[in-house]
């Protein structure tokens, strides 16, 4: 799948809702930390173990599925109004990475 | 960019550094939740305008870059860990919001 | 208020109901973590001028305030759990405040 | 220690300090679940077991006691400015409790 593409058509329905207003930088930072907190809900009180086997649950996987791709999307439209270039951001990071932790040449 | 070629890469490096340990869905989550607070922990004193252009001071928008793409990268493993098909699922809601949003056909 | 006293109710109640159990340290930490974050929900899209007011509404504040209350006795109870005495912790933070911000002697 | 007398300096403290001009509500919010991931932050890597005795450690117990007090100040601070008495908030959830989970009368 083309990245480009989704952050590309992620805007556009942005803007065609006139969500801008409320996606300011500060509203969508705390809106990436509640999603995320969201997922964390569901491994709160069980055990490691159990976070293992939680996703075999379909109802369990989809809201974490849904909530996963809530909080990509809203950090997708934070570095869009940050001035953060995603794909680049997240090719460095995974480059750094493969430096850092593979052996990788710089 | 290939987010299929992202997702294997990453995917490789976790297990090639044997994170997996550590890399149980009730941490991930723990993790995703953390980094996403880093992210607003820059914003919480400054008003919604200020926020708009925090992005433009370089020292501030590499440090939340670095943020968001660590969310990006912990969310992914979570996916992988829980059995979501990360790429899949965010193409269900970017459908799924152009339904809702745009009038677009089911 | 005597808050010895509410405390050590809040601890005789977990071990009443064998909560400990699930109190461990790492879960109580992410139920903090959670219910701070359904506080800051109520907030992530109004702005600051608007969450000044949000209190009047009783809806509003009654959640709000049932929320503040979770994550104060998830705080209790993480205290207790790491050996912190919660009642000293606040009363050293309180001291340290008043010399660092209010010229108060040491 | 009475709760009432540690309310009241603290809010002397931020008055004094002008911090009601950064303490709104949305900040506030903001600030309690960034403290609360603080906390998180020293168990998100580590087992349950881990987590129990993660006290015992000077170093760590001393800096989660300073989250912990932090993040219990600014529920206060978010309380005060919400138009909630923290006090009374707290005893009727200590009084819900004990209905709801030790048969106490209503």
């Amino acid at each position: 799948m083309d990245l480009k593409h989704i952050i590309k058509e992620y805007n556009t329905l942005c803007e065609d809702n006139d969500w801008q207003v409320f996606h300011t930088p500060k509203n969508l930072a705390s809106a990436v930390a509640v999603s995320a907190s969201k997922i964390l809900q569901h491994y709160q009180w069980i055990t490691e173990e159990e976070s293992i086997t939680l996703g075999r649950i379909p109802q369990s996987r989809e809201r974490i599925e849904a909530e996963i791709s809530e909080t990509f999307f809203y950090l997708l439209a934070l570095a869009n109004r940050t001035g953060i270039d995603f794909e680049q951001a997240i090719a460095n990071k995974a480059r750094k990475d493969a430096r850092d932790y593979q052996g990788a040449p710089d």
